[in-house]
């Protein structure tokens, strides 16, 4: 067994595109990767796809068949997966295990998303699939509603305020500025986010991601595959984890911790045989603001309590010692769902690479993790990502 | 790498139960696969997960963190797939490889779905959603419609009428007559068959499966974990394969013939390292009675054309060569669309360990086949199960 190679990555413009259909966005990253690969798809083994909404969104379900058959392979074996926000961080979980294992030879995985199509309201509503219908969404919440409740409890518990979540929306907004992909490309400051719009006390709406239609995709080869091919393919992804959590917020012990990233982070270290202090970067799942906060505590990057400070404090901004979300983050590039799991892949992999707009601010850097999760994060994949010696 | 062997298998009672959520179904049918397994839920290092139209018909996705919960282990791995009617089936392919290559020693495999509380018209309209929705459903195609077409075509291209099919409805309800899970225990005639309502022509109500609720389970074991810890698992699942075929039927070279199965078929023979003279019997995915047809055509059963008089020649009934849909199919036994897969490969368990209803049927078999697909076979997984000597 040896780690897959990523041999080229693939991605849309994140933004609004309701013009376009979720086949279409995926051929269009899709094809990007194999271009970047140097591959045609005929060359694919199998393929994982992650997509969250599709049935609401597009009234399309069984779109595994679809995609493979948008790129001109439909009869290769592909899978779609759905774990809310984390569906292609857990279809990519499994296509780096197939290619792992030697099952596989070239995996393509990605993902695509819809949104913009159901409006603000409907977007939000389907979202709120993702949290437990009879526990959760019937009393009342939302994702904004339950970010807001682990905001408040991280409060409760370590102290702090909105002024240093709003640290954390101005720098993945600093960071989108030159990415090509993001939804914004613009910067905002601490007073804007500030004075931005409540959305759910103490979330406003620059504490939130956008709502996004976009799509992403990697292809990864074998270690043999590469070397007989002559593949370039330099960065490899030497630890895969995926844990769980129980879906409903009320059945957590802590609103303010998140176990189930930190499970898929221990798995995915262990496999990579690193601890986190090797870990440079990392691409996160800041669907909200205090979701960062949540996801590098829990990837031990900080201490439980302090990484509210972290932006404000520049340690995670781009001259930081470990930056967080160059890409822009969800916050700022934009979160397809199902999308944005291979997407953040797709971005340490070209910040590795030094072909990413920011690949500057890591010029030395080996090892990226990239961290998605679903819902309140009742399910988590991190996968780490490095530049071998 | 050696096969899965299957350590326990559950079923809850395949009918309408609108009283009952998923999750329930399904805790019910993976506690009861447990418990035949002899292993606690602590035991299984992670869950693959079945399931089609939850976000419609309970307003849920994300299921996975919750079946995790629902039996006691949210911290698990768990992956939600979907692939139409054969979301369960991929479910199983991903699990099988997952312990035959040694990354899992304990899987629980399975899925589950509720139908009924849609309607008969809102369950028709959601599972439309596993066609093309812009060049089939927009169209006015639904899969009594799709199956029509591949009906006139087969019938169009080697001959053949719909009193044959009858043949093929009337089998399956006999075997499921003393199947205790099964929605309908009750015979019928060829006569009530063709003189039963046209629901699109030439099919009739008894040439469609029903509209069912209901969950299944299997725990998969590694040989090595079922020797350290004497689990008694008698069956393997030697050989999985998967496959795919164009989304929409109008994009398909023939509509007689469905190539997918073929593929898949082929690579779980080949996996397993037999022939298809080698296999006893085969659990078919039979949502229609055409789709009998041209699913043991595909397998290799039967030559193109003459799949049809099978069941009316008493070839596939339980007293003849190679018995199928011994447990009544998916036309009797029941279609609960993400728990047919792996309720296809608990049958085929039960069969070869003697413990069906209908085992005497096949009492020296060793060797049975699941065939699991989705939508007009745009996505297909065999897998097949043996008794080893």
């Amino acid at each position: 067994m040896s780690s897959p190679r990523v041999a080229g990555v693939g991605l849309t413009h994140f933004g609004v595109h309701p013009e376009r259909t979720g086949r279409d966005l995926f051929a269009e990253a899709a094809l990007t990767a194999l271009d970047d690969a140097g591959l045609e798809a005929t060359e694919i083994d199998e393929l994982y796809y992650g997509n969250f909404m599709g049935e609401l969104a597009e009234h399309q379900g069984h779109q595994g068949p679809l995609v493979a058959e948008a790129i001109g392979v439909p009869e290769r074996p592909v899978t779609r997966y759905e774990s809310a926000c984390a569906s292609s961080g857990v279809a990519l979980h499994d296509a780096v295990r197939a290619v792992r294992t030697g099952e596989v030879d070239v995996a393509l995985v990605g993902g695509a998303e819809r949104m913009n199509n159901l409006g603000t309201a409907g977007a939000t509503e389907g979202l709120a699939i993702a949290a437990d219908d009879l526990f959760e969404v019937r009393a009342g919440v939302t994702f904004p509603g339950a970010y807001a409740l682990m905001a408040r409890a991280y409060f409760a518990e370590f102290g702090g305020d909105r002024s240093e979540l709003a640290h954390i929306a101005v720098k993945n907004h600093a960071n989108a500025l030159p990415n090509e992909y993001a939804q914004f490309q613009r910067e905002i400051t601490v007073e804007e986010a500030l004075d931005a719009p409540m959305i759910a006390e103490p979330l406003g709406l620059y504490d939130a991601c956008p709502i996004t239609d976009g799509a992403s995709a990697l292809v990864l080869v074998s270690e043999g595959y590469a070397a007989d091919n002559d593949v370039d393919a330099p960065v490899v992804v030497s630890g895969a984890g995926q844990a769980g959590d129980t879906l409903a917020l009320q059945d957590r012990r802590d609103l303010f911790y998140t176990p189930a990233t930190s499970r898929a982070a221990d798995a995915a270290y262990d496999e990579a045989g690193v601890g986190v202090d090797a870990v440079d970067f990392a691409e996160v799942h800041d669907c909200f603001t205090i979701a960062e906060v949540l996801a590098i505590e829990a990837l031990g990057l900080y201490e439980p309590g302090t990484g509210i400070d972290a932006a404000g404090d520049g340690e995670t901004t781009r001259d930081g010692a470990t930056p967080i979300n160059l890409s822009g983050g969800l916050k700022a590039k934009g979160h397809p769902v199902g999308a944005t799991g291979t997407s953040q892949a797709v971005e340490v992999t070209r910040l590795l690479r030094g072909d990413h707009p920011n690949s500057d601010a890591v010029a030395d850097a080996t090892t990226g993790v990239a961290h998605n999760a679903g819902g309140t994060v009742a399910s988590a994949t991190v996968h780490v990502l490095e530049v071998p010696e």
